[in-house]
């Protein structure tokens, strides 16, 4: 009987964590969330030399005392496995291994480190592993997830889309390099380094730190910034078709009044 | 009888002020359009030095009087309130606090304040709120809140949209500012100023100011950018789905079966 | 019969020229178009100073001779002007006024200006004249009328589009001055010239000569950047909807099978 | 008997190879996809200095043994030619310009020519036409045709956005030539050196190398910028419907009276 009270007390415990229900839920939802935004935020502005001096400290204490949280939140998540995974084989290691325990484990990862002797210096870069922890986020949100799918059911088009900016990205590079090199042998010294003015002309940031100067140079640079305009055509009409047929499908497709089918609309 | 007359002109002056009714009310539109249009002139070209030393005392002179003009025309809207709230409680402080009583109020406030003895340095920023005038224009344009109808229809759309985006930009700024730092530690010094190089890439503008120059550093820049196209596709295709609902609806979709309007689809 | 005989040929000479009509009309629009690329080329290549060396005073006799068969051309279809006209009061004077006569008499202007004794200085200028005979081939397009229609029916939507970018721009550019002054007194001296700035980042252009250095500036760039996503999605979303809905009334709203009406797709 | 035996194995090859058909022709099709991937792979990396120092050798050899495959794999695809073309007239000339044969042939071109005693600079240019063996891979893609004819059925479309394109950047960079050459003449000192300025700026890369520095300039500059934006609203536009209509036909629309197909719409 004190096994089913147990049983009863997990269940509770789970529908708050999991589900965000009833007033627990949803204030454990709204502590996380803001525990999220808050260590972001402060892994940002830390940085900011003044700031650093003056709060420091305060901060590196509250990203101890977070991390300790989130590895509570992760240890009664893991301990509450078996209502996700019901009595499977390796429940625990399936559940271990899923996306979002993933995400849970990599954000604890700075507090397990110093206990196997890793040097500061990657402790510092460990620091940045904190962001990871608005993929946690991930889990309250149902529109993510909607907008996956959309982008989803068109996967082998934008693989395409972007195999086809791969070919052009690469071709153009090549013929810039070996036009260029000689007019700016340390600019345009290997195929990578002409691919850097590739990518940054194609999505048309265009920097202006490498730009060709010889005008056949000039001549190709023209046409591919010609080309890098569908760059951005072919993926912007994929999705807006997606998100039109995703959104009719969803409305249905059947007459309100009559209810006979409309067809595709 | 004297005040039912009263009412009658109040009436009058409401329909030309508000509705634009009739010969005076064109008239009335047309008159405030010109004064915001020549106040919004006046304010850019006074800056520039040469107009300034020939010009200014007159246009100093001009927006002292298009300001009274505009104190008068406030004072008037805000004595007609009862036309617009009818006899709620509180009808007066609930129509000074409605966004258009409170952008015509904001465009004033330069002629109130030497009243309470502000320094000149704040005047003489205080004189882009009459910038804000443009806003009085909203008044007269229904095409502008059609407009907002269609965008607000898909506000979580875009909502989850700038998330995305916000993300993006916070893990991908963290990142360079990791890489880059120690090559160039008085560009990227801190989050907060890699995200600075994180904004002018993701939308494309790339000022070149900020640019990595590490080849991780550039292969990461490299990423970010091919990203980059995602932020601009999203929103437009979201737009364009939008447009296409809205005049779809407003042109009326019947049923094929039945005849009947299946409205919004 | 004499005069009955002038006007058949003059009514061939019209189908030719207007029309396209036959061999005749075939040869004379190729003839015509090839005179204006060929006419384009020159103008650009011949600012190029080592082909100018060589082959000027060619391009310069080629120029010549181009504009008077285009005078000539330009005086046959004014006489032909009953053709277009009917007989209707001052004929003439509204042909003469109409879009294209009016481009054709600016491309064959230079040829008249040296009779007033215009300066040299302005002549040079006035070459420049002879790029706008690429207008005359609007005359064989049709395609480009079907284009502009498309375009036109959303005119409303594109000022509307087009009023919004003006706001952010003046608004965002005043700000931008008030607070870059200071900073940079050489480069943000006016709003004008900070106009300069937001455009180049509205845009997306980022040309990099104009840049907010200062931090509250940099925070105003940021968002300015992202409103400018704005300035291309809405626009894009407009013509999208525009050529779907175009296309959709041109194929016909019928059932090819049973005649019946399918409604608005 | 004996030529018959030949003759099935003929057909054996070339299911294996134009086809993929069986183990053999998924094993071919592999390896063919491998080789062509690790040759872009090493014509790209082979021109960073370090790892040229270091694998120099070792890629060049890899280069050698692949190009003679390809050059087994072309004329063995040649002598099948009568798989492909039948017994045509002129069928193995035919079916050696056919563009997926020239490809071929490119690829393999370095091979031949030492023995025409090429000069060595040129050879070394020519190792760029390996890179052209990434169109071998079109071969095996149906994706890419697919792709291929929603765009062409919109040939036109784009062909007049290109053409409008055109004659902004032609008019553009002229005045923008006759205003600038002043003031930067080493900058603006042709017309074509201004349509490098054109280029960047319509396509919004924005590199700032060139830039307009009188204010009728950038007067114009800012025209030519907002224009700009119809260079990708335009385009985008139109691949949006062409996709939306292409998804709509290959789903099927049928009338809502009939229940027939109605085809593409």
């Amino acid at each position: 009987m004190v096994q089913e009270k147990g049983m009863a007390v997990a269940e509770r415990i789970y529908s708050i964590m999991e589900n965000g229900d009833g007033r627990a839920g949803v204030a454990f939802q709204i502590s996380i969330t803001v525990l999220i935004i808050l260590n972001i935020l402060f892994v940002i502005i830390e940085t900011e030399p003044s700031i650093h001096t003056l709060y420091g400290a305060h901060m590196e204490a509250f990203a101890t005392v977070s991390l300790i949280i989130f590895a509570g939140e992760y240890i009664l998540r893991l301990s509450l496995y078996r209502h996700k995974m019901g009595s499977r084989r390796f429940a625990l290691i399936r559940f271990a291994v899923s996306p979002m325990m993933i995400v849970d484990l990599i954000v604890i990862l700075p507090l397990l480190l110093p206990f196997f002797g890793v040097d500061t210096r990657l402790i510092r870069i460990l620091r940045l592993l904190r962001l990871f922890s608005v993929f946690k986020l991930a889990r309250m949100s149902d529109a993510m997830s909607e907008f996956a799918i959309v982008l989803r059911s068109r996967a082998s088009d934008f693989a395409l889309a972007f195999c086809i900016f791969f070919i052009v990205l690469i071709l153009a590079s090549s013929f810039m390099y070996y036009i260029e090199r000689d007019a700016q042998p340390d600019v345009f010294y290997s195929i990578p380094a002409s691919m850097w003015w590739g990518i940054v002309t194609l999505t048309t940031i265009g920097y202006g730190d490498t730009v060709p100067v010889t005008p056949i140079g000039k001549a190709i640079g023209a046409g591919v910034a010609i080309l890098g305009i569908a760059v951005y055509a072919v993926p912007t009409g994929i999705i807006a078709t997606s998100f039109n047929e995703y959104r009719r499908n969803k409305k249905g497709d059947r007459c309100p009044h009559c209810g006979k089918n409309i067809g595709f609309r």
